[in-house]
């Protein structure tokens, strides 16, 4: 691809050759001659220098660090994402929906849907225009799926569930299976019906094998732009705030409720029924046992804020150190523990 | 539904107009008018007396605080969980045999089932009556299934695996793959064949995408009344207690032994070849090292006493400040440490 | 079988008599008459002496504690996984390619492979001799794998993932969905596309829901003999070296790259870019933040040093005890902290 076209299709300024031929994008450290790359920010600038890379997208204050070219930037690294888009359009099949899918008869499905072999498509389901579903997609009765729906194989969506426009969901993904809710009664363990449904708003990434469980009443609420990794647990009647997202194998147990743009770091968790703020960031492990504020930024188990967490597990691997001394100070005062 | 419906239904004592209508359940802090809602203690009289339900399931302690109507119950939980299973009857397919079924021509199915498209069950599989398989199930050869079982979409069932009576298994669960064993030999690691298999008893709940592993010798068993959430896994030869329940993420490593009515919390796990007591308690995130007496409640990891827990986490957060102490102290003592 | 052709088989040296029945293998704990066992120190010889097995594979320095007959081996453990594998021949479908199988055209499958109901092979697809797919499978397009593959039920292999010899996919996994990447672009979350692949080398197991994601360019590597437990997550760019191990519910972040030889304990994890010499060790809930060098072992989150971590972890529980002595000598020497 000549990088002309490439400045002209994301519509940016081209310092250089627009005649130069670009093969491939690749990562600053990978990036050689004929390829085309990106750098964010000044700790970038001796990577930018030293690279052989044909072009390189960067924001104003890289521009003389580039090698030969530039693409001019504000967000180099979404403008990057676009030029991978364009080297490598994700893998879609045919249009069609293939001879061995099972569809109830009155399921509805929109126009230019790919529905894969042995998908299996349950009464009442209506799915919106431009569906892709892979094979082996068991989609349960009732669900209403909106437009651009990508779904990988294996996942299974239970009865009644509710999903937006142009929603992911990744391979083995399971959406409203039955919250975990049991009773004791008479030396016996009762399931609690789990009655509600979930409902994925737009644009919502889920990863794959995670798993986000139906309410017990009403709706578990997945709100619009979340991105979920995978092997997630989400519990029943969480509400994850628009654009939030969560790294692998983390999870929320029932009732949580996240705000918007929050993060949470790979296999941490919160306990039932906490209330976390805007923007809060959970690191990797830690463990929400309160409600967090807004703009929060806590690590550890029970989570605590992040600057005194780190000073504390600093000193913890002195205790042993700390124990002896205050121990020998005891001993010069003549105090018995 | 009819108040006095309801009550005869449950068979419980209602105080107020058997006409009234009912039109859903819901928890307390939804239920509005034409709604029946529940409570379990003194706590939530404030809440009853604020009400505007038109029935409330209550015990003897709060009958006074309740609105309109009252059923008087032992176990309020249990009951609201009954009238859910009255208003909203679980999804069941139709009984029958979906013709995309692949089925041994030497299994043997009870009356009743209803066999989703796409199962396949292998050779020698026993199935009892009233059985439920969602599309996308499959068996191996030798499984042996009770009665009224409940399997979901995309589960595997390994070859030779033995479930009892009243079982339900969610989507993606996996029963009896291979546990985990390799030996060193000759700077290779072999495989240990895993030739044991796994037993799940009555009564037993198995969550979306929870793997329970094979036994590598004798089996893996998962005793009545078990209930393990989404995402669990259960190593070889582990054996769970009676009506143990784990929460999501949690994990077994090989050949621990967990006593009745125990409960993990969410992402807690335990060490191989632990031992367990009846009624143990673990809290989320903790991680078991060492065997736990009956009733034990522990916390952290390595698991503690969760009281002696609580109190050190409460202090962790001064070790900076402690440290600073110690040296001030030093300082004034003339001691170098 | 008779002792003499287990001995023949396995090429030990038998010392007893060769027409001894032998009815199967079982653990040390467990072996009664006519039953053989293993041992592999001498803390097993109280158990091997009192033990009324048939026969006992054992190491030189026990065969004195053995009964009535030995084999005798430099690896009891490896002999004894031999003879489980004599004695209980793994479950292996019947070669041939099920009617329902959905193969592309062009896709090409070696001799002697076994192709289970309702697996779905895309276009492309090459695989070696002597493979068994399980029922639902599904292969995405450009998928190359080597001889002797063995793939479990409910398996997704994505788009143009490369897979060696003699590599084993238990129930569920997904290998080569999306990494997890996502940038902020005004007041969005813009995906990051994942064009890069995963590689997989000889010798692999790959656990039942565990999760190995696509690289954003370049490929996901897991070098030869890595043996992956169940419900890991490996996240994108990841290299695993040669013969490592992780057990279950462990992940990595992106881009972390293992040396050879290492082993993950159950639920730890690693942060992103982290770098892990060869033979680390890392125990069970630890999280890695920082490089670890050859031969590390570490625990706890952020891991340290782990007998630094087991002395630490002694002393804290008496940590609200070191704070009131602490206070008590401030208050002797009349200090106000």
């Amino acid at each position: 691809m000549k990088l002309g076209e490439i400045a002209a299709k994301l519509g940016l300024k081209l310092r250089g050759d627009g005649a130069i031929e670009v093969a491939m994008p690749a990562p600053i450290e990978a990036a050689g001659p004929g390829m085309i790359t990106f750098a964010v920010g000044a700790k970038y600038a001796g990577a930018l220098r030293a690279s052989k890379a044909a072009c390189a997208i960067v924001p104003a204050e890289l521009v003389n660090d580039a090698p030969a070219a530039t693409l001019l930037s504000t967000n180099p690294a979404f403008d990057f994402a676009r030029v991978l888009g364009l080297f490598f359009p994700a893998y879609r099949p045919a249009a069609g929906i293939d001879a061995t899918a099972v569809i109830a008869t009155d399921a509805r499905i929109g126009e230019s849907a790919s529905i894969g072999a042995y998908c299996v498509i349950g009464a009442g389901v209506t799915i919106g225009r431009n569906a892709v579903l892979h094979p082996h997609v068991t989609i349960y009765p009732g669900v209403r799926i909106g437009d651009d729906f990508t779904c990988h194989s294996q996942v299974s969506i239970r009865e009644g569930v509710a999903i937006g426009n142009r929603v992911t969901l990744l391979n083995g993904a399971v959406i409203g299976a039955d919250g975990f809710g049991f009773v004791e009664h008479g030396g016996d363990l009762i399931k609690v019906p789990q009655v509600g449904s979930v409902t994925i708003e737009d644009d919502v990434e889920i990863g794959a094998n995670t798993t986000v469980d139906r309410a017990t009443m009403g709706a578990t609420v997945i709100h619009k732009g979340v991105k979920l990794d995978n092997l997630i647990q989400i519990g029943h009647n969480c509400e994850i705030g628009d654009f939030s997202r969560m790294a692998a194998q983390s999870g929320l147990a029932g009732s949580v409720r996240l705000g918007k743009w929050c993060q949470f770091g790979g296999q941490s968790g919160s306990a039932d029924h906490v209330r976390v703020g805007d923007r809060a960031r959970v690191i990797a492990q830690a463990g929400v046992h309160n409600d967090l504020d807004d703009d929060a930024l806590v690590g550890g188990a029970p989570a605590i804020d992040l600057r005194i967490f780190r000073r504390m597990v600093a000193v913890e691997p002195r205790l042993p150190e700390i124990a002896r001394r205050l121990r020998a100070i005891e001993q010069r005062l003549g105090i018995r523990p």
